[in-house]
């Protein structure tokens, strides 16, 4: 028996999200079934992050056991043609020590929230971004944005149905940038809270249309209350892009 | 009555094209639709450029007379009103001269074309990339577009269909970059034969294969002949990025 560590990419559209639900087809469903076709019988794969319904992924990276003797690259191509017609990649596959756990080793997540700041709604990029009409204020949020940074009770931006033991969190990075017509937010930690991200940005357009000043960021951070903060951005800006291990899986599989 | 143009963004999948076919629905047919129930009447808006089947475009412009008094504001978001659900969005309007002609004033076009190079098949990107497994020379491919720059005739390059009554067309640049996994071909000129762009990709893969040497696209330009070049790539790749006017017609509603 081998551990694999995957690197993913998906379209999280057509999905309930990351996790088996019994109200639709998840991403964690249709991989199973498609590794379970490649290495016979019943497959559980773990994975870093468990994105929301709607949510993408271009950088998930999942961990799972079976025994085919086969190379990376045979592995990538076997599990992907079974995942046809999904919009789910596998882009690379590795080896990995029996003590590499996708979620519990990760030492880092990142993720990228995309926000098209233009009067015409999306048609190239509808799912995949948040379109805002009124004009925003990418510096603004910036600013707004580096009152969350470091170690905090993230309380006011944790969804209610979290399951975490703890709302403290480290907020590494949260970057707000301008380019064109579409506004990136990075957001870099250790671990986040449910929909900690998309809370932190549905946050930060209170400052990115003017209502709020930057440092109303820190006010609604103080208060340890989801009630001070702002709605939840929807999922279809909001894409996982990557995860850090203490030794990368992948190192030896590299871009082609 | 007054002369619009309009900047047009669409995903050209489920389209049969620009122009209207009785095989399905056309870019040009639910645009024609969403004015005519803003303006009353038949309305036949003309592209500067006619994409088709499954090619996107991120900047077409079109031309269009109506007589409702508008703001350019107002036009977008009544025609965008009226395209739903179709993936087309005006991102611009303005009034313009009536000499002006999106077709016949436009003195250059640009569009780009995307590889996916890397094992996997694409999941995000899918119908926005043409997946290439076999990894592809990027440097080679751009030192073997070079040979194609500056005024030549095109027949080896050239749809069978292809409408235009000379061959001769100046090529002004046609660039290859990697990115990563993604290689950009940009290619600009005044004007484009049929399927121009999509053959000369087809033919560069050649080149980035290797089993083309660079100069073997100087070859197969020299020899007039569809034959002598390669396959035309896949629509899904192509996207029309913009056109060039001596002045531009969108000057004054620039971004927000």
């Amino acid at each position: 028996m081998a551990r694999w560590a995957l690197l993913l990419e998906y379209d999280g559209t057509p999905f309930v999200g990351w996790q088996y639900q019994i109200t639709g087809p998840s991403v964690q469903s249709v991989l199973d079934d498609a590794i379970g076709k490649l290495a016979g019988g019943k497959i559980i794969t773990i994975a870093a992050g468990r994105t929301d319904s709607g949510v993408h992924a271009s950088g998930q990276v999942v961990h799972v056991d079976f025994d085919r003797e086969m190379t990376p690259a045979k592995v990538v191509a076997a599990i992907n043609f079974h995942l046809k017609p999904h919009p789910v990649a596998v882009v690379k596959a590795a080896i990995v020590p029996e003590t590499f756990n996708a979620r519990f080793s990760a030492i880092g997540r990142a993720y990228c929230y995309r926000i098209l700041n233009r009067p015409a709604r999306a048609a190239l990029m509808a799912r995949r971004v948040w379109h805002i009409p009124q004009k925003l204020d990418a510096a603004a949020m910036h600013a707004g944005a580096q009152f969350l940074l470091g170690r905090h009770d993230f309380t006011s931006f944790r969804a209610s149905a979290c399951q975490a033991s703890s709302p403290l969190r480290t907020l590494d990075r949260l970057d707000v940038r301008r380019d064109g017509d579409l506004i990136e937010i990075t957001a870099e930690a250790r671990s986040f809270l449910h929909h900690q991200v998309r809370n932190m940005v549905g946050t930060l357009r209170f400052v990115g249309v003017g209502s709020w000043q930057p440092e109303d960021m820190a006010r609604a951070l103080e208060a340890r209350d989801r009630g001070a903060a702002g709605p939840t951005a929807p999922p279809d800006g909001l894409c996982m892009t990557g995860v850090k291990y203490p030794i990368s899986p992948f190192e030896e599989t590299q871009r082609v």
